[in-house]
Protein backbone atom coordinates (compact mmCIF):
# COMPACT_ATOMS: atom_id res chain seq x y z
CA UNK A 1 0.00 0.00 0.00
CA UNK A 2 1.15 2.97 -0.97
CA UNK A 3 2.40 5.62 1.93
CA UNK A 4 -0.21 8.49 2.34
CA UNK A 5 -0.40 12.25 3.96
CA UNK A 6 -3.60 13.21 5.59
CA UNK A 7 -4.39 17.11 5.81
CA UNK A 8 -7.25 17.91 7.53
CA UNK A 9 -8.05 21.84 6.33
CA UNK A 10 -10.08 23.67 8.37
CA UNK A 11 -8.02 27.20 7.69
CA UNK A 12 -9.30 29.28 4.81
CA UNK A 13 -6.23 31.76 5.18
CA UNK A 14 -3.67 31.96 2.51
CA UNK A 15 -0.51 31.81 5.01
CA UNK A 16 -1.76 28.04 5.81
CA UNK A 17 -3.22 27.00 3.04
CA UNK A 18 0.07 27.61 1.20
CA UNK A 19 2.00 25.74 3.86
CA UNK A 20 -0.37 23.11 3.06
CA UNK A 21 0.00 23.57 -1.07
CA UNK A 22 3.63 22.75 -0.30
CA UNK A 23 3.27 19.86 1.49
CA UNK A 24 1.22 18.34 -0.59
CA UNK A 25 3.46 19.32 -3.75
CA UNK A 26 6.36 17.96 -1.78
CA UNK A 27 4.50 14.83 -1.02
CA UNK A 28 3.52 14.21 -4.46
CA UNK A 29 6.91 14.53 -5.63
CA UNK A 30 7.94 12.25 -3.47
CA UNK A 31 5.10 9.58 -4.39
CA UNK A 32 4.12 9.89 -1.63
CA UNK A 33 -0.44 10.01 -1.46
CA UNK A 34 -2.23 13.04 -0.48
CA UNK A 35 -5.70 12.90 1.14
CA UNK A 36 -7.33 16.58 1.99
CA UNK A 37 -10.40 16.91 3.86
CA UNK A 38 -11.91 20.62 3.83
CA UNK A 39 -13.64 21.62 7.07
CA UNK A 40 -15.40 25.12 7.98
CA UNK A 41 -13.57 27.75 6.41
CA UNK A 42 -11.42 25.24 3.88
CA UNK A 43 -14.44 24.69 2.23
CA UNK A 44 -15.63 28.41 1.96
CA UNK A 45 -11.54 29.09 0.76
CA UNK A 46 -11.80 26.44 -2.26
CA UNK A 47 -15.48 27.81 -3.45
CA UNK A 48 -15.17 28.86 -7.03
CA UNK A 49 -16.01 32.33 -6.69
CA UNK A 50 -13.90 32.84 -3.38
CA UNK A 51 -10.30 31.01 -4.33
CA UNK A 52 -8.67 33.34 -6.43
CA UNK A 53 -9.91 36.71 -4.46
CA UNK A 54 -9.35 35.58 -0.77
CA UNK A 55 -6.22 37.20 0.72
CA UNK A 56 -7.32 36.59 4.19
CA UNK A 57 -3.83 35.62 6.61
CA UNK A 58 -4.23 33.84 9.98
CA UNK A 59 -1.32 35.79 11.62
CA UNK A 60 0.82 39.24 11.38
CA UNK A 61 -2.13 40.91 8.79
CA UNK A 62 0.12 43.96 8.93
CA UNK A 63 2.93 42.09 6.73
CA UNK A 64 0.67 40.88 4.43
CA UNK A 65 1.71 43.13 1.80
CA UNK A 66 5.21 42.70 2.15
CA UNK A 67 4.76 39.16 2.08
CA UNK A 68 2.63 39.11 -1.18
CA UNK A 69 5.19 41.51 -2.95
CA UNK A 70 8.26 39.58 -1.74
CA UNK A 71 6.59 36.38 -3.34
CA UNK A 72 5.99 37.97 -6.74
CA UNK A 73 9.51 39.03 -6.50
CA UNK A 74 10.28 35.46 -5.90
CA UNK A 75 7.72 34.34 -8.93
CA UNK A 76 6.39 32.15 -6.25
CA UNK A 77 3.00 30.84 -7.29
CA UNK A 78 0.14 31.11 -5.62
CA UNK A 79 -0.90 28.49 -3.06
CA UNK A 80 -3.63 26.49 -5.43
CA UNK A 81 -1.53 26.44 -8.33
CA UNK A 82 0.86 24.64 -6.25
CA UNK A 83 -1.70 22.05 -5.90
CA UNK A 84 -3.32 22.01 -8.89
CA UNK A 85 0.31 21.32 -9.90
CA UNK A 86 0.36 18.86 -7.46
CA UNK A 87 -2.63 16.92 -8.43
CA UNK A 88 -1.36 16.60 -12.20
CA UNK A 89 0.41 13.52 -10.24
CA UNK A 90 -2.42 12.06 -9.44
CA UNK A 91 -1.69 11.72 -6.23
CA UNK A 92 -3.63 14.33 -4.94
CA UNK A 93 -7.10 13.74 -4.03
CA UNK A 94 -9.50 16.54 -2.01
CA UNK A 95 -12.83 16.06 -0.07
CA UNK A 96 -14.82 18.70 1.41
CA UNK A 97 -16.66 17.97 4.70
CA UNK A 98 -21.06 17.21 3.99
CA UNK A 99 -21.75 19.51 7.16
CA UNK A 100 -19.55 22.09 5.96
CA UNK A 101 -20.88 22.30 2.40
CA UNK A 102 -24.32 22.55 4.07
CA UNK A 103 -23.03 25.54 5.88
CA UNK A 104 -21.74 27.22 2.93
CA UNK A 105 -24.92 25.56 0.96
CA UNK A 106 -22.80 24.31 -1.68
CA UNK A 107 -22.29 20.97 -3.88
CA UNK A 108 -18.86 19.37 -5.94
CA UNK A 109 -19.76 21.94 -8.75
CA UNK A 110 -19.49 25.20 -6.64
CA UNK A 111 -15.89 24.40 -5.36
CA UNK A 112 -12.64 24.15 -7.05
CA UNK A 113 -10.52 20.64 -7.54
CA UNK A 114 -12.58 18.77 -5.04
CA UNK A 115 -13.58 15.12 -5.70
CA UNK A 116 -16.64 14.59 -3.74
CA UNK A 117 -18.40 15.12 -0.51
CA UNK A 118 -18.03 12.92 2.54
CA UNK A 119 -19.30 13.13 6.27
CA UNK A 120 -16.15 13.25 9.05
CA UNK A 121 -16.52 9.40 10.05
CA UNK A 122 -15.60 8.61 6.44
CA UNK A 123 -12.60 10.31 7.15
CA UNK A 124 -11.60 9.43 9.96
CA UNK A 125 -11.40 5.83 8.55
CA UNK A 126 -9.69 7.13 5.46
CA UNK A 127 -7.04 8.76 7.59
CA UNK A 128 -6.41 5.64 10.02
CA UNK A 129 -3.78 4.38 7.43
CA UNK A 130 -1.54 7.11 6.51
CA UNK A 131 1.92 7.84 7.59
CA UNK A 132 1.25 11.62 8.26
CA UNK A 133 -1.79 13.43 9.58
CA UNK A 134 -2.52 17.21 9.97
CA UNK A 135 -4.72 19.48 10.96
CA UNK A 136 -3.98 22.79 9.40
CA UNK B 1 -5.53 -2.53 20.93
CA UNK B 2 -8.68 -0.09 19.63
CA UNK B 3 -7.55 2.15 17.33
CA UNK B 4 -7.23 5.61 18.30
CA UNK B 5 -7.67 9.70 17.39
CA UNK B 6 -5.35 11.52 19.24
CA UNK B 7 -5.67 15.56 19.47
CA UNK B 8 -3.61 18.33 21.37
CA UNK B 9 -6.10 21.42 21.47
CA UNK B 10 -4.54 24.55 21.84
CA UNK B 11 -7.33 26.14 20.50
CA UNK B 12 -10.31 28.10 22.36
CA UNK B 13 -12.01 29.42 18.91
CA UNK B 14 -15.45 28.05 17.83
CA UNK B 15 -14.79 27.56 14.65
CA UNK B 16 -11.61 24.99 15.13
CA UNK B 17 -12.94 23.70 18.43
CA UNK B 18 -16.33 22.70 15.97
CA UNK B 19 -13.62 21.25 13.68
CA UNK B 20 -12.47 18.93 16.62
CA UNK B 21 -15.85 18.07 17.80
CA UNK B 22 -17.16 16.88 14.38
CA UNK B 23 -13.51 14.26 14.15
CA UNK B 24 -14.34 13.30 17.88
CA UNK B 25 -17.73 12.16 16.54
CA UNK B 26 -16.95 10.49 13.53
CA UNK B 27 -14.05 8.89 15.36
CA UNK B 28 -16.43 7.64 18.04
CA UNK B 29 -19.06 6.78 15.60
CA UNK B 30 -16.56 3.92 13.70
CA UNK B 31 -15.35 2.65 17.19
CA UNK B 32 -12.40 4.86 16.84
CA UNK B 33 -11.22 6.12 20.83
CA UNK B 34 -10.44 9.65 21.27
CA UNK B 35 -7.66 11.55 23.39
CA UNK B 36 -7.85 15.23 23.55
CA UNK B 37 -5.68 17.16 25.36
CA UNK B 38 -6.03 20.70 25.90
CA UNK B 39 -2.97 23.38 26.27
CA UNK B 40 -3.34 27.05 27.16
CA UNK B 41 -6.86 28.35 25.06
CA UNK B 42 -7.94 24.80 25.43
CA UNK B 43 -8.65 24.87 29.10
CA UNK B 44 -9.60 28.63 28.69
CA UNK B 45 -12.46 27.32 26.50
CA UNK B 46 -13.38 23.95 28.75
CA UNK B 47 -13.84 26.26 31.88
CA UNK B 48 -17.08 26.35 33.12
CA UNK B 49 -17.91 29.88 33.37
CA UNK B 50 -16.74 30.47 29.26
CA UNK B 51 -17.55 27.24 27.62
CA UNK B 52 -21.39 28.30 26.21
CA UNK B 53 -19.93 32.15 26.24
CA UNK B 54 -17.25 32.23 24.43
CA UNK B 55 -17.90 33.23 20.63
CA UNK B 56 -14.55 33.90 20.11
CA UNK B 57 -13.66 32.73 15.70
CA UNK B 58 -9.81 32.05 15.07
CA UNK B 59 -10.31 33.28 11.42
CA UNK B 60 -12.89 35.76 9.09
CA UNK B 61 -14.50 37.13 12.75
CA UNK B 62 -16.45 39.33 10.21
CA UNK B 63 -18.30 36.26 9.41
CA UNK B 64 -19.33 35.21 12.88
CA UNK B 65 -22.62 36.86 12.76
CA UNK B 66 -24.25 35.01 9.66
CA UNK B 67 -21.96 31.75 10.38
CA UNK B 68 -24.23 31.77 13.59
CA UNK B 69 -27.25 32.43 12.05
CA UNK B 70 -27.10 29.90 9.11
CA UNK B 71 -26.00 26.90 12.03
CA UNK B 72 -29.18 27.77 13.82
CA UNK B 73 -31.35 27.56 10.13
CA UNK B 74 -29.31 23.95 9.29
CA UNK B 75 -30.15 23.28 13.27
CA UNK B 76 -26.63 22.08 14.02
CA UNK B 77 -25.40 21.35 17.79
CA UNK B 78 -22.59 23.80 19.51
CA UNK B 79 -19.04 22.11 19.18
CA UNK B 80 -19.41 21.10 23.04
CA UNK B 81 -23.10 19.49 22.60
CA UNK B 82 -21.37 17.32 19.84
CA UNK B 83 -18.49 16.60 21.96
CA UNK B 84 -21.17 15.66 25.05
CA UNK B 85 -22.63 13.60 22.70
CA UNK B 86 -19.60 11.69 21.47
CA UNK B 87 -18.68 10.97 25.03
CA UNK B 88 -21.75 9.21 25.77
CA UNK B 89 -19.89 6.40 23.53
CA UNK B 90 -17.60 6.06 26.36
CA UNK B 91 -14.60 6.27 23.60
CA UNK B 92 -13.80 9.91 24.42
CA UNK B 93 -11.30 10.95 27.07
CA UNK B 94 -10.37 14.75 27.88
CA UNK B 95 -7.27 15.47 29.64
CA UNK B 96 -5.87 19.09 30.58
CA UNK B 97 -2.27 20.61 30.36
CA UNK B 98 -0.89 20.59 34.06
CA UNK B 99 0.86 23.81 32.93
CA UNK B 100 -1.84 25.31 31.01
CA UNK B 101 -4.30 24.95 34.06
CA UNK B 102 -1.78 26.75 36.28
CA UNK B 103 -1.89 29.48 34.32
CA UNK B 104 -6.01 29.76 34.84
CA UNK B 105 -5.50 28.81 38.16
CA UNK B 106 -8.37 25.90 37.86
CA UNK B 107 -8.44 22.34 38.81
CA UNK B 108 -10.52 19.43 37.51
CA UNK B 109 -13.47 20.67 39.03
CA UNK B 110 -13.51 24.32 37.43
CA UNK B 111 -12.85 22.35 33.86
CA UNK B 112 -16.03 21.40 31.74
CA UNK B 113 -15.73 17.07 30.92
CA UNK B 114 -12.30 17.08 31.86
CA UNK B 115 -11.42 13.55 32.88
CA UNK B 116 -7.86 14.31 34.26
CA UNK B 117 -5.11 17.10 34.57
CA UNK B 118 -1.32 15.22 32.74
CA UNK B 119 2.13 16.68 32.14
CA UNK B 120 2.88 17.08 28.20
CA UNK B 121 5.50 14.11 28.80
CA UNK B 122 2.45 11.71 29.60
CA UNK B 123 0.93 13.23 26.62
CA UNK B 124 3.83 11.91 24.41
CA UNK B 125 3.92 8.74 25.87
CA UNK B 126 -0.05 8.09 25.43
CA UNK B 127 0.09 9.62 21.83
CA UNK B 128 2.77 7.79 20.56
CA UNK B 129 0.51 4.81 19.67
CA UNK B 130 -2.19 6.73 18.25
CA UNK B 131 -3.56 6.32 14.57
CA UNK B 132 -4.63 9.94 13.58
CA UNK B 133 -2.51 12.80 15.84
CA UNK B 134 -3.49 15.92 15.35
CA UNK B 135 -2.47 19.57 16.86
CA UNK B 136 -6.11 21.69 16.46
CA UNK C 1 14.95 3.07 15.19
CA UNK C 2 13.84 5.43 17.89
CA UNK C 3 10.29 6.73 18.40
CA UNK C 4 9.83 10.53 17.16
CA UNK C 5 7.46 13.38 17.13
CA UNK C 6 7.34 15.28 13.93
CA UNK C 7 6.52 19.04 14.12
CA UNK C 8 5.87 21.11 10.95
CA UNK C 9 5.54 25.25 12.41
CA UNK C 10 3.44 27.53 10.26
CA UNK C 11 3.11 29.79 13.09
CA UNK C 12 4.96 32.59 14.45
CA UNK C 13 2.91 33.16 17.42
CA UNK C 14 3.73 32.76 20.82
CA UNK C 15 0.93 31.01 22.78
CA UNK C 16 1.26 28.47 19.62
CA UNK C 17 5.25 28.09 19.86
CA UNK C 18 4.64 27.78 23.72
CA UNK C 19 2.76 24.73 22.97
CA UNK C 20 5.03 23.19 20.81
CA UNK C 21 7.99 24.21 23.25
CA UNK C 22 6.28 21.81 26.11
CA UNK C 23 5.34 19.05 23.94
CA UNK C 24 8.83 19.11 22.66
CA UNK C 25 10.29 19.15 25.77
CA UNK C 26 7.74 16.76 27.07
CA UNK C 27 8.82 14.43 24.67
CA UNK C 28 12.94 14.70 24.91
CA UNK C 29 11.99 14.14 28.75
CA UNK C 30 10.59 10.97 27.54
CA UNK C 31 13.41 9.51 25.29
CA UNK C 32 11.47 10.79 22.22
CA UNK C 33 12.97 12.00 19.46
CA UNK C 34 11.37 15.79 18.26
CA UNK C 35 12.15 16.87 14.59
CA UNK C 36 10.93 20.36 13.73
CA UNK C 37 10.10 21.92 10.04
CA UNK C 38 9.24 25.45 10.29
CA UNK C 39 7.32 27.59 7.67
CA UNK C 40 6.59 30.76 6.70
CA UNK C 41 5.97 32.64 10.07
CA UNK C 42 8.14 30.20 12.01
CA UNK C 43 11.29 30.79 9.89
CA UNK C 44 10.10 34.64 10.84
CA UNK C 45 9.65 33.39 14.77
CA UNK C 46 12.95 31.83 14.67
CA UNK C 47 15.10 35.21 13.07
CA UNK C 48 18.04 36.33 15.77
CA UNK C 49 16.33 39.74 15.20
CA UNK C 50 12.80 38.69 16.13
CA UNK C 51 12.93 36.01 18.14
CA UNK C 52 12.73 37.60 21.88
CA UNK C 53 10.98 40.60 20.37
CA UNK C 54 7.95 39.20 19.60
CA UNK C 55 5.07 39.21 21.11
CA UNK C 56 2.44 37.74 18.49
CA UNK C 57 -0.42 35.87 19.83
CA UNK C 58 -2.84 33.99 17.40
CA UNK C 59 -6.10 34.23 19.63
CA UNK C 60 -7.41 36.09 22.42
CA UNK C 61 -4.88 39.44 21.86
CA UNK C 62 -6.96 40.75 24.50
CA UNK C 63 -5.23 38.78 27.45
CA UNK C 64 -2.14 38.77 26.29
CA UNK C 65 -0.53 41.27 29.32
CA UNK C 66 -2.93 39.27 31.58
CA UNK C 67 -1.22 35.90 30.03
CA UNK C 68 1.76 37.48 30.47
CA UNK C 69 1.95 38.41 33.50
CA UNK C 70 0.54 35.47 35.18
CA UNK C 71 3.74 33.32 33.43
CA UNK C 72 5.95 35.64 34.86
CA UNK C 73 4.62 35.12 38.33
CA UNK C 74 4.43 30.86 37.99
CA UNK C 75 8.49 31.50 37.00
CA UNK C 76 7.35 29.85 33.43
CA UNK C 77 10.02 30.11 31.16
CA UNK C 78 9.53 31.79 27.40
CA UNK C 79 9.32 29.44 24.75
CA UNK C 80 12.28 29.74 23.20
CA UNK C 81 13.69 28.85 26.32
CA UNK C 82 11.87 26.05 26.91
CA UNK C 83 13.15 24.94 23.35
CA UNK C 84 16.62 25.96 24.51
CA UNK C 85 16.41 23.63 27.30
CA UNK C 86 14.72 20.31 25.43
CA UNK C 87 17.63 20.69 22.96
CA UNK C 88 20.09 20.06 25.67
CA UNK C 89 19.09 16.54 25.71
CA UNK C 90 20.58 15.82 22.20
CA UNK C 91 16.74 14.75 20.84
CA UNK C 92 15.91 17.99 19.26
CA UNK C 93 16.54 19.13 15.57
CA UNK C 94 15.29 22.17 13.43
CA UNK C 95 15.30 22.83 10.06
CA UNK C 96 13.76 25.52 8.04
CA UNK C 97 11.89 25.48 5.07
CA UNK C 98 14.07 26.38 2.07
CA UNK C 99 10.96 28.07 0.29
CA UNK C 100 9.99 30.66 3.75
CA UNK C 101 13.82 31.29 4.32
CA UNK C 102 14.36 32.61 0.48
CA UNK C 103 10.83 34.77 1.37
CA UNK C 104 12.16 36.17 4.26
CA UNK C 105 15.74 36.79 3.00
CA UNK C 106 17.65 34.21 5.51
CA UNK C 107 19.95 31.71 5.47
CA UNK C 108 21.33 28.87 8.76
CA UNK C 109 23.40 31.68 10.29
CA UNK C 110 20.18 34.32 10.44
CA UNK C 111 18.22 32.25 12.87
CA UNK C 112 18.22 30.87 16.25
CA UNK C 113 18.86 26.97 16.88
CA UNK C 114 18.04 26.13 13.49
CA UNK C 115 20.76 22.89 11.99
CA UNK C 116 19.74 23.40 8.36
CA UNK C 117 17.74 24.53 5.59
CA UNK C 118 15.76 21.67 3.92
CA UNK C 119 12.81 21.18 1.45
CA UNK C 120 9.42 20.44 1.83
CA UNK C 121 9.88 17.05 0.12
CA UNK C 122 13.00 16.14 2.27
CA UNK C 123 10.29 17.24 5.46
CA UNK C 124 7.95 14.83 4.27
CA UNK C 125 10.45 11.71 4.19
CA UNK C 126 11.40 12.31 7.62
CA UNK C 127 7.94 12.74 9.13
CA UNK C 128 7.12 9.25 7.31
CA UNK C 129 8.45 7.13 10.13
CA UNK C 130 7.36 9.54 12.77
CA UNK C 131 5.02 7.73 15.79
CA UNK C 132 3.25 11.64 16.66
CA UNK C 133 3.16 14.01 13.48
CA UNK C 134 1.53 17.71 14.19
CA UNK C 135 1.11 20.68 12.18
CA UNK C 136 1.24 23.65 14.31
Amino acid sequence: MAEKLSMTVMTGSIDRLTGMAILAGGAAGMDVEVEIFLQLWGVYAFKKDVITENMHLSEFKEKGEQLVKRMKELNLPMWFDILKEARESGKVSIYACSTASSIWDVNKEDLEMVDDIIGAGEWVLKSKDAAITLFI
